[in-house]
């Protein structure tokens, strides 16, 4: 988590424009909310397939959804969705038809078979699993070695 | 918002049924909660490739996701669910196996860019964004057109 | 519901991983809430024809998101997901990236039509309806003579 599920006709985005709103969206995710990037999930998803309405009228349309912690504020929310469809629409070309965000408690979620901590409860949850998450690194699982480079990147800053 | 997604067996609906259901949930979404029908989306969506099992057993079922803005009360919950689901009868001929209706909170999605009003705040809301969709509708956007042609034959009506 | 979908790359599960899966979700649900089998949904979508992103690197999760009725306690939840994380190990042999529940409103849902009972509410809603699956059943409905099935083995166990 975030994990933000992008729904668009195939034609609308090449591979160069998914990499661009991936890489803003996890920008404008981990500025806003204070994320680590390796926690940031973004699915590109066609649906040439679908038949699609709006207004009883056949239109093929792309929407964002994006299922984020909840217990951000208002403020933080408003920020993310008004930066996303700025960034859509300078790397697209056109607007996104639809940004929602979806809230999932923490208590429901776990990534990797860790439950998620409560916003605000992140350096706890790191170091209670810091030892587990240096073990799976070391085996070669690839998220666990991506969030010990991102709290090195992260200490680096300070 | 809304918008309906609905994940079907392919052969269990014709083009022709599925303008339909569409006609008839935009109606019935119109009726019970006043919304404009240029602001519903209807997705149909096949699940052939799926795997699906209810109860340990494979059944391909169909599904109706109904994602509506939050505050709506319990009677008109329940009448958007029963009337969608008599109108799916009718047409499909069997019954939809699972019709649900997420909330999004009004604050959490935006429509072509522009965030979303409370429910019970459409008017000032509209008034407020008028210029720009009048602009748009110029420009050539088809949901603005859409919205401005809406308001127009709502007006006619009073 | 409950609706558990299952996103996954689909090299990763054969077909007797997937039916030990759906059985293992099916269990453990049953066992967390009390839950009948007859109600519990599992479905299997692959997602070979997304581009999918983790860390800004393209990476194919797999992913399984709960829908469960609302109000379902801490305790229960947190079980639901671990065990549901521990079955999947088991089975695919690598971990499931996210797994998460999203909370439907009782009221906000209906099966066959039937609008769903509250949690603690199942049995007088059971013998409301139990004429309705009764007939249903002869008619030959399966999800109906699944229910009533569900109910006789479980008398049998008192």
């Amino acid at each position: 988590m975030p994990l933000y599920i992008i729904e668009h006709p195939a034609a609308l985005l090449n591979m160069k424009q998914k990499e661009k709103v991936c890489k803003e969206i996890t920008r404008i995710h981990c500025d806003v909310t204070g994320a680590l990037p390796s926690f940031v999930n973004v699915v590109f998803h066609t649906t040439d397939d679908n038949v699609e309405f709006v207004n009883n009228k056949l239109r093929h349309k792309s929407r964002i959804v994006g299922n984020i912690r909840a217990d951000r504020s208002a403020a933080e929310k408003e920020s993310l969705i008004n930066q996303i469809n700025d960034a859509w629409f300078t790397i697209v070309g056109e607007r996104c038809h639809l940004v929602a965000l979806n809230e999932v408690k923490s208590e429901n979620a776990a990534e990797d078979g860790i439950l998620l901590p409560a916003a605000g409860q992140e350096f706890e949850w790191l170091a209670k699993h810091m030892e587990t998450f240096e073990k799976r690194a070391e085996k070669g699982e690839e998220t666990s070695q991506d969030l010990l480079a991102d709290l090195k990147a992260m200490q680096s800053k300070i």
